[in-house]
């Protein structure tokens, strides 16, 4: 029986899994109120009001989660190969993965905040780079795939993973303008690949 | 070697692992007494006995993700493809799944009160209607089934989807009524499905 | 392709993503020193040094869980079918595994307190009730497994099974006239499995 | 069907969850502000702006786990059996890894105090002579591998396996002289495995 090796289909089940968790961890986003802290009737019940932006943050993080892993999965189906700069990029990726729910904490609990939109920002930002990077370095010179990929499929990748350096750059400029919209602005990099079907390959599904 | 797509399997996975770390995330919802607050002796003694409930709440929402992760499994027994939209409704069913921890925590914590069993309500109520849709739309048409089922089939799927949100607006009747009640109606789900059967396949397990 | 159905291999997919989490969520259990409250120096030297039960009980409670996985999978091995009753055992058996980082927190933070003492002595009892209750089901009448096992491989179950009940009231009677040592006792489980080689198949490994 | 029994292949299985889970775990020791205790503004930006050497710590941890998920995955290439004695030193090696987050947050929070890098450092230690003693203890006499290894594979594991615990000592001493300096001596780890090529194998990838 053959012995697994560092393959990239391991490297796909580390970050299936790690995915996995950080999507379930994000619910530790939103603060539980303390028995001992806050008493049950209106104090209770206005806590449990002022949460909706923590719950809505959740929810868009989600969501974005969803998207990236993706993303990624579309990516990984035309790699066949791995190399050490490969691996250490899927790994940094990874590290900003996990990195989310902390990033996702600042803006529900502080929406509107420059400094916490910056972070959540550039966590989407370097999550885009890093992307665009993996495709980048893997189809030039089909460096790690099986033979050259058609022009367009390299051009929808590229595509693909500038919309969330791009929508990130975009929703720090409206927080300028409207704090309290920056948030929103996110959903516009799952509704862009879902309507202009930049994550979909022809022939699957 | 065939790379794997975005597959039915791989939404299962996905959906196995995210179940999993839920329920193990529950056990967060039971406050520990910490060394600092509490001091040894009866003052642990008193908080620990007042932990009943929250321990109670755990072990319902630990048999009710159990009891959803079996209906999950039980649908896509008959799924055999899937499509943008129907990956979607997955999504949004575990963005839900996730969310259990916390209404869990609220219902724990605060025992009777009228907005955290509407909050615990709510994630059940939405989690049913949203098994039900993914079932009514991969099974319309045959939409994502491999050729049409059983009409039996179909509509004990759609009984049992709708078992949920039935139970989760009878909780909150029982709630104006008998306050400490409303939890214990949720197990009447798991029970509903196990004695009349309409959770297993006859030529299953 | 055929689908998976509820089979014996999912349920130990579902075991082991639970044992692993729940293994790894016993690190919280641990408390770290906040920044806020405790100031670098003297004060968070003594704190860490008064932590080493924590630390201790991390300890002991990792290897439970690592023999309970053991048995768990040893018991699994021969069993080749499930039923309704058979997943619900499993299913309470998770929820009292996931339970483990709680009652773990208790008794490392009031170390030889009767009542902490007793939920974790409960939490393993119930354990090993479980445990054996699975074993008994499973293989009285060959219900779940394929033929009739030989009578001394059941009896080792059983003996197995049994020891885990057995050193939880061991541990709760030593609580009584030595507090502090009850912790310890709980490593006569693994000890006693290692050494008459109870969990240790003949021909496997 | 052959049921799965205790094999290097369940134990690499049960490594992966850990590591992962471990992995994501590392974001809870990056404090996050709590809404209650800190006024958006000023203090949350200055809070913010403290919290640079924690998302540092938590960098340079995944890092390390990452690292030592490879070279566990190395020297389990080559490992094609066990024995009691192997599952229970990867058990210790998996309960050292499940305590990073802890030590982690300990050096994240109190950057360059002596105790905590000490305890940083103890972990980095044990995990490295841990892999080292799985490492002699698997490959000596070809105690669990096909046949006996060629004499500059075993010495590269060998070699390998001591930059940990000779880094975490070299870590102590820059502590003594530059507190601040000693986390980063850690990245001397990846570092020294990826450009001596020490964790690669010739012909894989």
């Amino acid at each position: 029986m053959e012995k697994r090796v560092m393959t990239v289909e391991r490297m796909e089940a580390l970050t299936d899994g790690l995915f996995t968790i950080a999507m379930t961890l994000l619910v530790l986003t939103i603060d539980s109120p303390r028995k001992c802290d806050i008493l049950p009737g209106d104090a209770l019940h206005h806590f449990l009001r002022a949460q909706w932006m923590e719950i809505l943050n959740y929810g868009i993080s989600f969501i974005l989660l969803a998207t990236f892993w993706a993303m990624h999965h579309q990516q990984f189906h035309y790699i066949r190969h791995t190399d050490k700069l490969h691996i250490w990029i899927n790994n940094f990726f990874l590290m900003f993965i996990a990195l989310v729910p902390f990033t996702t904490s600042l803006v529900g609990d502080y929406p509107g905040d420059w400094m916490t939109e910056l972070y959540f920002a550039l966590n989407m930002f370097v999550l885009g780079v890093l992307l665009l990077f993996n495709w980048v370095y893997s189809t030039g010179g089909a460096r790690l795939t099986d033979g050259q990929l058609d022009r367009h499929v390299i051009d929808r990748g590229i595509l693909g993973s500038l919309v969330i350096p791009l929508v990130s750059v975009a929703a720090l400029s409206i927080q300028l303008v409207r704090p309290i919209m920056a948030t929103y602005a996110y959903l516009l990099i799952p509704a862009f690949l879902y309507f202009f079907r930049i994550e979909q390959r022809e022939n699957s599904l």
